[in-house]
């Protein structure tokens, strides 16, 4: 007997930021009670990201056990000014819960499973989870939601500096470029920097402080660089123009260590 | 042949703070390239912990295809107050420094490869690492090393409340309980608590917040809590008191959501 209404359920997956081994037990057991894939096309940009999604799936399901759906995610408008920012956001996040909306809506039936696969851990500077919240306010379709932690591009950045992100009984923040552009964050000596398109550490070459710097981490481009700002930053900047001219992307992110005391 | 001179190597593993299923499948390759684990006893409250090493290793690896060396971990000054923090941590140190230097000379021949498995992701408040920089520089052995990200305490806490770490564009620190007695952190509206035995949320009951909380995450006594902390908090210190007098310890994390601009 079929029941005449179900409820639709949607995974929000962490995969890890680039090595497909980051992946959790738990996230391949929620992949494999997957039905339906929703995969949001971010531009050209984002293509290599696109194919590694994919090849998790190739990795870890049965060919034909399970459905993969595209979209094209609506552009964000990247060249917003400082103020602007935040609306621009919003405009961005409403287009694409309706798109979330239907999909959900149209590519899953009443008691489907679909799931997001989100980069690195879904907590970290991503929407998904944002989307979702609105798409339910909406009130338009109703559907269960859960979230698989990842391993993010902070902890496998230290990882790979074999350092950790705070020092002893100290506190570390987690922030933008966009933010460190402005000062130094109060209070804190660690701060994990994270889309920083105008690398914004160079204001601070002049101070104290140590950079742990990598890009496409976990990845087969993987490049790392530590030591005192000064002398790294310049080799930073040199390393990351190479890269993102050679790829035509980059997506790096980094730990400043300041001295205590020296602030 | 056999080379006359080896190199030992040691892994640090993050194995996710309680479900053992957020072990990364990096994690469970690197478990299964290790001859020795060095599980350390850190007293009768961890207990549970320990045994959830165990059955991680049972679960991922055939039988004596490893060894297992214990070893008591040197009891740290809890007591100590504010400013005494930081010294008792510095002794404390250098004796579980000398542990480790005979745990890695005496148990692990020449080429052999040891691992310390760490809770979460050994990048937050951890002294794995720092330990064995600290015996690096002692001299007295020689090991080459490396670190498995795990997912910490910090991911799953905001995966089962399903909400992120930071709001749009804006910064996420973490910090622990003692700081949090001494004032909310300048400079951001989100602050997530690790390491409160005072429960210092109490503090900030009068003010515009909202709590994100959550004890044994991932494990079968998990217990979460939200919302705003007038009417969560006293909720909390109920659960809490009950949970930590029913298991003899207790393990909690909290996210405190300011409104921003009522700091
Ligand atoms: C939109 S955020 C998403 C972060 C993601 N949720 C996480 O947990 O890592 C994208 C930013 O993450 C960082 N990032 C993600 N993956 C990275 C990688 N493999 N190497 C270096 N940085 C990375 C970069 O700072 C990039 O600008
Ligand atoms: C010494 S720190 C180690 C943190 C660990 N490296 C991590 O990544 O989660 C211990 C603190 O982590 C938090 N914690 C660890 N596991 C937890 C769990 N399963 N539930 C709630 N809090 C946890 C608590 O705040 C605890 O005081």
């Amino acid at each position: 007997m079929r029941q005449t209404r179900g409820v639709r359920k949607i995974h929000v997956i962490g995969i890890g930021a680039g090595d497909p081994d980051q992946l959790t037990l738990q996230a391949v057991r929620t992949l494999q009670s997957t039905d339906v894939f929703f995969l949001l096309d971010k531009g050209e940009v984002k293509h290599d990201l696109a194919q590694l999604r994919r090849s998790l799936l190739d990795a870890h399901l049965a060919e034909g056990s399970y459905r993969v759906v595209e979209a094209r995610d609506p552009e964000r408008d990247r060249k917003a000014g400082g103020a602007a920012y935040s609306p621009a956001v919003g405009d961005w996040r409403s287009a694409r819960a309706g798109i979330y909306e239907r999909l959900i809506a149209e590519e899953l039936d009443e008691c489907g499973t679909g799931a997001f696969l989100v980069w690195g851990d879904p907590a970290l500077y991503d929407s998904t989870l944002g989307i979702l919240q609105e798409v339910l306010e909406r009130g338009a379709v109703e559907f269960e939601y859960d979230v698989v932690p990842g391993v993010s591009s902070v902890s496998s950045l230290v990882a790979r500096h074999r350092t950790g992100l705070n020092r002893v009984g100290r506190p570390v923040q987690i922030t933008t470029g966009r933010r460190l552009a402005e000062g130094f964050p109060e209070g804190v000596d660690d701060v994990v920097v994270m889309l920083d398109a105008q690398q914004a550490f160079r204001r601070y070459a002049g101070e104290d402080i140590d950079i742990y710097w990598g890009a496409y981490i976990g990845t087969p481009d993987e490049i790392l660089v530590a030591g005192p700002i000064a002398e790294a930053g310049p080799r930073i900047e040199r390393l990351r123009a190479e890269a993102r001219e050679r790829k035509g992307w980059i997506m790096d992110t980094y730990l400043l260590r300041r001295s205590p005391g020296t602030g």
